[in-house]
């Protein structure tokens, strides 16, 4: 049902900040960045192998990524699992009884689709699934 | 420098409970269970693809994963990229400025070696570098 980590989140105050860390210091090839108004951030991916860091800047303080700095500080803010088939996927985990946030899928980074479960049934830990945009093998 | 992710570490208040999720519902398959005394936990470790879910229970509250529980709640606790050299790995980060909790890795769960960085230096990620046992191919 998930193929691997896709990625995981990082919450951060500032990504040029982050890049000295994930890029300069890590190492990992900075290959994408975006504003995603819908989630209010301004987020970068870097690779590290197949899988993903994707750090997310807030665009203001009431946006979700603002409210988990100003709650939490800065830090792991979700786990993505890729995915093959993201409607087939939300079924399974819908009839596992899961609650999901988004019970279709959304557009996010990079035209992927994406779709998140609520923390409530994840044991605290932000989830999301995502099926990306050359069809899941990377 | 960082071959992929690894796994990512989720402190749980209850493994039983944790793997009705995990294994049960998002069906990853268990492969190790292991306490780590070293590191004060009861803990789990599930495929995912090439990559791991690796579940931490405290073993008291007086532990690292049992005060992060007290202070955080359930979450995500941290992040491991595999190396396949985890000295010379090592040594590449502190000539980056990057500040280690552990000068020389020792012995994590099923026989690999690991290390931690500060979180002081990582954006408050708390991040480990692993060198599986296999010679860092898994």
């Amino acid at each position: 049902m998930l193929s691997t980590i896709d990625h995981v989140g990082v919450a951060v105050q500032d990504i040029e900040t982050a890049l000295l860390l994930y890029r300069d210091a890590l190492r990992m090839p900075q290959v994408h960045r975006e504003t995603v108004s819908d989630q209010g951030v301004d987020a970068v991916l870097l690779d590290v192998g197949d899988a993903h860091v994707e750090l997310l800047a807030p665009l203001g303080p009431d946006t979700a990524v603002g409210k988990f700095l100003a709650r939490r500080g800065p830090g792991l803010h979700h786990v993505a699992y890729r995915v093959a088939d993201i409607e087939e996927t939300l079924r399974q985990l819908s009839a596992a009884g899961l609650r999901l946030i988004d019970e279709q899928p959304r557009i996010g980074i990079r035209g992927s689709r994406v779709a998140f479960l609520h923390p409530a049934s994840t044991g605290g830990v932000l989830t999301e699934i995502v099926q990306p945009a050359n069809g899941g093998d990377h």
